[in-house]
């Protein structure tokens, strides 16, 4: 489990202290506010604070004055409504933000979305813990010979022992190199007291990406759901997509009404070219149609089948 | 005022119902939440809603896991350090969100800033108020001759009292053109039974940019003070800085520490260019130094002088 | 036409100097680089200035020394690729700049769009011309009873012929009474030398939202194509499509495989929602769906009949 | 030097290729166009392509409709202007695009600053090169004590020596590893036959942050010099500051009188708190005033003695 008892008993503490508010709140998000969701081996995410609620998007589309007496069917079509139309901006006056404990090579994806807020744990002020990321047997996936940004079937037997022993030994021997260039024990003594330590923002290249680092993320729930329509997608490496997995249950809790319309309008369709477009009102009007005669590429032909279901 | 008995009772309906939160709470904040301070003669300013306090700056500055046990003490100490050192990212994890009322040339220079997030009243779906602004006898300036962006004395006199006629004769008018091409009565009812009516999107174009509209601005709390910086500045416009006085007003009551740090190191601070600093220093130095010796232009000279007080 | 004759001379002296470049060209684009292209009565739009073309986009994709030797088809065929996997940072690394003349309430549709950067003329500063929109009768549409948003059949008769007068009407006066009140005559003098003149800030807000103003605006290829997207689409004002029409124009001759791609995979296609798919799905296996049976409700039932052109 | 004899040639044969273009160009910025300027041991920046000059600053804060006929005296006079005011907004109107070669624990830093457009090379797609960056002996810094973020005296004898070794034994057996999880041998062929390899997604994990990877970066003049600010300064780390450095020589190739101005405004000058400022004007008027009369706490007084060279 990834948290030390000192950090349990600060969650704990700050779970303790219910406040009144006239904002608008999200019940079920409160119930798991400030809890570390485990992803992965060693790392987490939080949610530690939002801003806003399905009524929030309701007003803001409105511009209204208060929250209003209407039905929550009428809020559901509204909210549907501007999904299907890319009507973003009501989705942008909600709020969230995660502490995400992750691998760096997941954090150097992740940070790709630049419209968020970011504070990350500081390898030039701090020192890094001793935490890497090793796959479960059943993720330790071959490279793909097919998609050269896809991964295979899982290694097995004396292959995926090897790679574990070596994903292991460096990480660990490169820590020990670390702590031994910053001349630190882990008692927060120095080794050796008549050296004085290599910089900290120099001794951290040592590291290698699977190191685990954390950060605080905020974004809007239009970006959320951008973020999450991207890392929850089938195609996204399988480490980004499991945290992204847990945030979309985060999402489940705090915006019920957005989540349902994210999965209707977004992960749940599919999109049509002009090409791909033409060649489904031929087969609904009963023509056969195969790749060649539809004018889209063999790739682009196949995405279609298996968007319609005819893989 | 600004609000109908419908809003007003909207509004208090939504500061009757406190409720339970582990969120962080602004209690000088809630004092005011969901009120339209006024500003200018129809407009307001409004927070709907926000996210984080100031010790939520120094949690994400540190990382950390719950809300710590630093004093007040340290807080003020990191958020300075933080402010001087132009360390943004942590006065971004904090979000508020104001429901304001603002003439539409208001509005126009507001936009401007772009790192914000905002559903307006939409003059394409719905009517516009037939409220416009009509500025006080003391802001009724005159064009200045020396800076092409600036107000001079104020016009007295019968010159001021034909360009009162004038914004309210012509503001009357072209609103009661806009409802005649809309047909639209003040019932509601149509004018003319007959007609069909100008769609909205084209008969907004008749109104002009004194009148009111209204909309929902989010933002964070580093760029609201950026925002505050240039809007509370004396070089902003009267109208504009009536608004971001309002809001350094709310900023106080949000994150008392960081309005602090604002005061001290933005608002009444001043940025010396390499030029000016080293005429300082000869100053302190005890030596006599002018424009000419100075090397500063007579502009950059003055501003200098104004900014030591020495104009 | 827009252009006076000193704007014109300016534009054809900028066209006389070429000089030579390292830097990939669009052949295309620079036929018509700085040219004002005429939109609605009085406005235009002027690429003054480009970064990139699509290869540009190739190399930034493979992040490539030199811009290689690959053949067109390749290069068509990973952008096709990187459109249709949403892979939007490529398209990021092209930049476009426009001069655009335009009404005021086009501009305040237009500027919701953040990720531009914009230099608007300042009536803050200077003075606005005496340019004001009036649609052409074939554009005089009433308000739709259907669609709050959206336009029915044309005015006619006497409707359409007072509409105009008033348009006219007020414009005209609105703006002799902003000279008044600035105490400007045509001829750059005083009206009355004895008078100060209102501050131009704030005589500005006499004129109405027809009045034209006009912006440099650049945005980078993907963001453009998104503003393209949304805005020559058939559910915008059409004020603002025709400006989006003659930008299109503008990305064909700039990047035409890029143009080729967003016409096939955005404007062209069709984003079907998970019930939306199902139902498809069914149709293509020749079983009978109506609307109730589909799970669509009514409109989104309309709306997928449309794109599949079954309505 | 970082590059192949491929890489070099590709390079080569895009600076031979001039052609006709009719936008404003950098004379002295196409002299370097494209070639690799190195910076550390691997790494290098290229200026891959630019728009804007001086002058387009100029014109977007004029909304001009040609270049104009100004003198360069009045060009400068109006740039200072628009440095010193923080009109920010005609500097985003040029735009600079970079291809950089630097180690993965200064692209992190990097990519903190999110306004800008990034490609990077994928090592999920493709394997990184065998290269990794070793500090020079004076560049080899021990951790300060006084400052958490900073470095003090070089590291010396033996302690250096082991670092070295550490450094560069870590980086080869981490990178052998991760040939041999790949199955990659140096001549493209598997290691092993009877093998599948571990996919790139996963194995890159094994590499540290001393690697190189490299990435287009696009970002506008206004954003440029921001992030030069930060990286150029003195508080920067070396290995981040060693790039700034070499891209503030080509802002001053493209850009030479925004360039100077932001030599004199932003990078020279000196920004003073007010209680900071209140000092400086005792000082002027010839009070003596120490830490305690300032009012300044003990580090600020130290800032402020620093930025008056009275240190």
């Amino acid at each position: 489990m990834p948290l030390s008892t000192d950090q349990q008993s600060e969650i704990d503490q700050a779970r303790a202290g219910a406040q009144a508010t006239l904002r608008p709140i999200a019940a079920a998000l409160e119930e798991v506010l400030f809890q570390a969701l485990p992803v992965l081996d060693h790392g987490f995410v939080r949610v530690v604070d939002y801003m806003g609620d399905d009524a929030a998007v309701v007003q803001a589309a409105r511009v209204s004055y208060g929250r209003g007496t209407k039905k929550v069917s009428e809020d559901r079509g509204l909210i549907n409504y501007l999904m299907r139309h890319r009507h973003t901006t009501p989705f942008e006056m909600c709020e969230i933000k995660y502490h995400v404990k992750l691998p760096i090579f997941v954090a150097r994806q992740w940070i790709r979305h630049r419209t968020a807020n970011v504070n990350e744990y500081s390898a030039r002020y701090s020192i890094l813990d001793n935490e890497f990321y090793v796959p479960k047997p059943e993720h330790l996936a071959a490279q793909s010979r097919l998609n050269r940004q896809g991964r295979d079937a899982v290694l097995g037997g004396k292959e995926a022992e090897r790679v574990f022993d070596l994903l292991k030994q460096d990480a660990e021997r490169v820590y020990e190199h670390y702590m031994e260039m910053l001349n630190e024990g882990e008692d927060g003594q120095p080794l050796d007291p008549g050296r004085s330590g290599l910089a900290r923002e120099l001794a951290r290249m040592n590291l290698s990406l699977g190191f685990y680092t954390q950060w605080y993320w905020k974004t809007n729930l239009h970006n959320l759901m951008h973020f999450l329509s991207l890392r929850a997608d089938a195609h996204a490496q399988y480490e980004i997509r499991a945290y992204a997995e847990v945030m979309v249950d985060t999402l489940r809790r705090w915006c019920p009404i957005c989540h349902d319309a994210f999965m209707e309008y977004r992960l749940g369709g599919a999109h049509l070219s002009k090409t791909g477009l033409a060649a489904v009102k031929l087969m609904i009007a009963g023509e056969k149609v195969d790749q060649k005669s539809s004018g889209l590429n063999p790739r682009e032909w196949r995405e279609l089948m298996a968007a319609l279901g005819l893989g």
